[in-house]
């Protein structure tokens, strides 16, 4: 490739990808689930057989960090060890193990004049992959879309350009292992920004669906640009409220976990909703609870009120996705008033209800359009492995085709397939 | 509306109509289905109630249009009469008597953990439906939006403006009576081409899909222009491949229905391929009866050499959509042959395969990406009705979220309702 980027600019060179990936994405489509599977264990074989290359190639890529200058927790993400490489090569095996989507029979049922219809899963074509420094992202993104029947493009960072070369090189050795075309995996072997800019018009048709993984102003740049259908999340904003119904322990348990647990991910809680008819007795015990954890808790004015260790609240805190050990937290009149707040503030990704009381649940569930709703459960659930949906490229809060977590199942699309013995059109 | 014509440019007024639909979409998507199915039954008793005014504004549609020298078929589509408004009724309370899919549990499932987790059809918003001289549209894509929970903006083409203001007039009337938001449904009362363009921008995130209904200019101005998905086809270049297999007299009688039953819907044959196998024996029987049926023919060389009648096909007739009494016609080598010529020229939208040989059926379904793959069936069958779907808004050749026939379940999305009893993640 390296000689091509001599000679191509960069629009060129992005095209000939495109053509690639469409090229590959024919036989790809029809390949048997036995030879996908193949070439998954073929990967996952090769990405330990080959991990000196790879944890040599990751030096290079931590040592320009640290060079640079560049924050710890991103070096962390960065950084690989042999643990990591195995943990990507279990992830690629946990992926070959789930059910081949594509084929699968979705609904099939017979009309009046015996034709007999069926809905058929198949794979979506071509996907467009566009992540940051997390290397595995390489391995994980272009298993799922394999399994799925799909070519991908992969856009990694510059940062972990050396590791995610090395670990594609190993993609690619399963591929062919499996008889599988290369280009079914590609990864774009340039690190110019223009080289994005081009997979978001979509290389003149060749990109079906284009998935961003990583921080705010990626996915903010992929959605505005994009020219075709992106699968993502700008941010997770999630919403608990303790219903006046709630039981007092499940809901401290819960609210903690909901913030605490891991504060980074999409699926935290970032603004807690009490009801105001158990102000007295609810409030003080749940934010107790987060204070102990570690946590800070920024109330309204009722709220400070009633725990003067909170600090107040702005107006800026309740769009505010903090990512931390913040919270935001407002007394509302029951459930009109958390609707009518999550209903304003609301990312559309996760909110959770914890009440005894059926018809407030119901009421939470039909009238919030998230992805996801929870029910007495802590929003950290909002995870394609904990729905037990196998590994998932991403979680979408967008409400075209794939919603939730994406996994293998939303990587794909369908078609009909008309059985009849004769029939003609009155 | 007349008066704000006046005085906003056509950007606010359309980003107006814009935020009068997302308001309108809360209620609407958790009015219950009987709400719903009440308002659609007083609509289409509205029609019928207020035929008169409806007939005087189309008598103004259509006298425009033959002042302006329109072509007859043109104003046939525009004209109204009793039994056409009768039939727009009667075709919104065909909707009204579909399953409410709003609330629909698709499927669901249990964790080991003792989450329930539920995945529940949701409507997908609002939609912008943009469409041309047919003012029966208006009634249709007004109800099937209304079914599935939907707002809807509703952009007519000048032509039958008359008409469809009086056909939108009965419809918010039924809006009303049911005590539904009349912004559930509602038409841009400009004619300015500008609003089309404003809609295909999305009216700041307002519109979630645009469904053009029309020609194949407007078809492919609207997924040129469009920044927001869109459900469409722009051509139903659709193939019939006759193999070796293939009994003569289903195959003459199929390929007659196919191409001749109506030769201006997107579901009509276009290219006819028969295995060379069987060309002495079937190709000349099949070509007669469309030859009798007035049925003009453009064949390859092969062809031309067995049936003499036959011109001569250009390169250009193989990408032809005719929707006209013309076929092009070629012998092929097989069904490698079919499908080498199938996924060159297809536009993704309805093939079908004669043959007694399952062989060759398994593998022009596995092996073709069309919308909709036929069996010994006429390629006329591509129809939402036909397929048991009820109505539909449309047929879409794109591969995210809907393919095939858009009826009242495509127009919907999903959320996930998980229900716990105190779960918390490790």
């Amino acid at each position: 490739m390296q000689d091509k980027q001599d000679n191509l600019t960069v629009a060129e060179l992005m095209a000939e990808l495109g053509r690639n990936a469409r090229a590959a994405a024919g036989p790809l489509g029809i390949a048997s689930a036995e030879r996908k599977h193949a070439a998954l264990i073929a990967m996952a074989d090769a990405l330990l057989r080959r991990k000196e290359l790879i944890l040599n190639a990751n030096v290079l890529d931590v040592q320009a960090a640290e060079a640079a200058g560049t924050a710890a927790s991103f070096i962390d993400r960065l950084k690989l060890d042999e643990a990591r490489i195995r943990a990507m090569a279990d992830g690629i095996r946990a992926i070959a193990a789930l059910k081949d989507p594509v084929g699968e029979i979705i609904t099939e049922w017979d009309r009046p004049n015996g034709l007999h219809i069926e809905r058929v899963r198949t794979p979506l074509g071509v996907i467009g992959v566009i992540y940051e420094s997390r290397p595995n992202v390489t391995a994980d993104a272009g298993a799922l879309c394999l399994k799925a029947g799909n070519a991908v493009i992969l856009r990694g960072g510059s940062d972990s350009a050396h590791s995610s070369r090395e670990i594609h090189a190993a993609l690619a050795e399963g591929l062919t292992a499996a008889g599988l075309p290369e280009a079914a995996i590609q990864m774009v072997p340039v690190t110019d920004r223009a080289a994005v800019g081009e997979m978001l018009k979509g290389l003149n048709g060749a990109i079906d669906v284009i998935v961003p993984r990583g921080g705010k102003s990626l996915v903010a740049r992929v959605q505005e640009e994009a020219r075709v259908p992106v699968f993502a999340h700008l941010e997770g904003l999630c919403h608990i409220y303790v219903d006046a119904s709630a039981e007092l322990e499940m809901a401290k348990k819960i609210v903690l976990n909901a913030k605490m647990r891991r504060t980074g991910i999409c699926g935290a809680t970032e603004t807690l909703l009490v009801d105001r008819k158990v102000a007295e007795t609810h409030l003080v015990p749940v934010l107790s609870e987060l204070a102990k954890a570690g946590c800070e808790i920024r109330g309204d004015a009722d709220v400070c009120a009633l725990y003067p260790q909170a600090e107040a609240a702005t107006a800026e805190d309740w769009a505010t996705e903090y990512l931390d050990a913040i919270i935001s937290v407002a007394l509302v009149d029951g459930i009109d008033g958390a609707l009518a707040h999550i209903n304003r503030y609301s990312s559309h990704h996760t909110e959770a209800v914890i009440a005894e009381d059926t018809g407030v649940v119901e009421r939470f569930f039909n009238e919030i359009d998230s992805a996801i709703l929870l029910h007495n459960a802590s929003t950290q659930f909002a995870d394609g492995g904990e729905f037990g949906m196998g590994a998932e490229i991403g979680i979408a809060t967008g409400k075209m085709h794939a919603r939730g977590p994406v996994g293998v199942e939303q990587l794909t699309s369908f078609k009909y397939r008309v059985r009849g013995n004769g029939q003609t059109r009155v």
